[in-house]
């Protein structure tokens, strides 16, 4: 009997996305589970209330083009670790939020991220950990990145 | 290839480790991998030392007692979810640190806790979820605690 059947892998495009991909190949194999791949561009415009009307007119970053980029890294690392055929989603957001809405809205039943790096599971915790932890609609599996 | 030979799972006997319990459970036999159960005493002696004079007299709980205690009742878990064969283990201290270096100490691979609950990765984390995860020697698997 299989543990786990739709999983959801958090990455980014650090060393620490090496040993989670690695772990989460191995388990979805494992359970014959159904793998997709999920990374957050964090974005967050510069509008700042006292200094607005200063930043929006010297800073122009168009959002679709950092989604365009981030698809791209993310086709280039699922052909590197050879799991082309994998799902693969590109949202703007908080990681966070992002990570545990697409698991729910999914029916994921098993997220796995790295235990810390840019987008891992100690960083997402922060210091609403429990907050979290419960947002999330199934286990969490944190990969322990060796330094 | 098996992803986990040596998984250690982290248990109070809330109504949360039946969730935890049954998850380890699949995820071990999956896996052919050796079980062992822990359960930290969580007991700070009641030193302040404002009030030591007057708390040391009044107050007289044995250690001994509470481990003997724990130790009946991680039997009678154990015996309720048959898994009689199982390692078992209760020590006092600190659960994050206990769990840590049990895990260290025998070349757990992976931890299995609930994701809340008294001794639950969310409260284990607290407000230094990078800390713990970092100091935890294996990949931590949080269970989902549905409410």
């Amino acid at each position: 009997m299989a543990d786990y059947q739709n999983i959801l892998i958090a990455v980014d495009f650090s060393a620490a996305a090496n040993a989670v991909i690695t772990r989460a190949k191995n388990i979805a194999r494992n359970n014959l589970a159904k793998l997709t791949l999920i990374h957050v561009v964090e974005y967050l415009p510069p509008i700042d209330i006292a200094y607005e009307p200063v930043l929006s007119s010297t800073w122009n970053i168009d959002e679709n083009e950092l989604v365009e980029q981030a698809k791209q890294s993310l086709n280039k690392f699922c052909t590197e670790h050879q799991i082309a055929t994998v799902q693969q989603h590109v949202v703007i957001g908080t990681p966070k939020h992002e990570i545990c809405e697409y698991a729910r809205n999914h029916q994921c039943d098993l997220v796995i991220m790295g235990s810390h790096g840019r987008h891992g599971l100690g960083l997402l915790l922060g210091s609403t950990a429990n907050g979290v932890l419960h947002e999330m609609p199934c286990d969490v599996l944190a990969v322990k990145i060796k330094e």
